[in-house]
């Protein structure tokens, strides 16, 4: 009796649709996390850009947005440092067992090109989710990739060849730094 | 004739809010798309942080946010890459003769003091508006200020001595990076 009708709202009879397709995100969130909380990286999501259009001021502290919409972004969802390299990525899911280049905007591959070329590391994660399987791919296999074929989706194959397999860990759950340290090694912390 | 009553619309009869104290920043978004454009560093301003409560879903590609609250920002505003180096700064303005450290929230600190220890180029920029004059201030002689003198203020002698002032000019109009080749010298642009 101390939770009265307590349980009645833990049903599923309302689907929360905003965290559909979000436990990838989720669980590079909490990875970031780890990261930061064990000062490995400091590797933060970007919010999502809006343009505000009405805005009620309640009060100084307490203002509520009214009225805004969505940006198409013009960078990726993920930028920070680690071991002193400029890292920078976009994480995308798919349920297909192919990966449609539609879900990248043409923004966020200039975007990838250009911080590769200013020493930046770049690349994507794709989570194949009916695969259960997670590619990291540089931004330069990415690259060639769409610049050699004049194709409208990467197929898995071309990830099992040029990408990296990340094996899902309890903690940190998809641990692509690994992956870094795998493929720069020696490059990465030089005492500038 | 050509453009019928097109000019009743730019009086100023009703004043912009949205735009007050924005020109520093406005400012620095005109110096950052210069530099991107010039491909000299990629620096963008990180969206403002949100948490949406309400979204009306007009169509697939229209969708309306209808109820959403600023965050607090637990990062600096500005962050990006420049000859191999990450950059992370914060922007501030004031029409004082000193700087209150109310300005600059604790984690926004927090996180330029890690950035440095990361290997990252981190500072703050002031602009003294009544002054006319905009400072570049190191995220290490900011933090030993706060460390060292128990204010709630930095003096503008402060930044004369341990800042640098950077003059604007007309493109590009706040040349920051031009401080940061000063201090940086030979350590940027290592090959990695």
């Amino acid at each position: 009796m101390k939770y009265p009708g307590g349980f009645k709202n833990l049903g599923n009879s309302s689907v929360n649709y905003a965290n559909r397709g979000m436990s990838f995100e989720a669980d590079i969130n909490i990875t970031n996390s780890y990261y930061k909380d064990n000062d490995i990286a400091i590797i933060y999501k970007k919010p999502t850009p809006i343009t505000i259009n009405k805005v009620d001021y309640k009060s100084r502290v307490d203002a509520v947005i009214k009225e805004a919409h969505f940006n198409t972004p013009s960078t990726t969802d993920y930028n920070g440092i680690y071991k002193g390299r400029y890292i920078d990525f976009e994480a995308k899911e798919t349920k297909l067992s192919y990966f449609p280049l539609s879900n990248i905007h043409k923004h966020q591959i200039e975007h990838l090109e250009s911080i590769v070329r200013h020493g930046g590391i770049g690349f994507i994660l794709v989570d194949f989710t009916k695969l259960d399987k997670i590619y990291l791919l540089e931004a330069d296999k990415l690259v060639s990739f769409i610049n050699n074929f004049k194709r409208k989706s990467i197929p898995l194959e071309y990830f099992e060849e040029f990408g990296y397999l990340i094996k899902p860990k309890f903690n940190p759950r998809i641990d692509y730094l690994s992956i870094i340290d795998q493929i720069y090694g020696g490059c990465l912390w030089k005492n500038f």
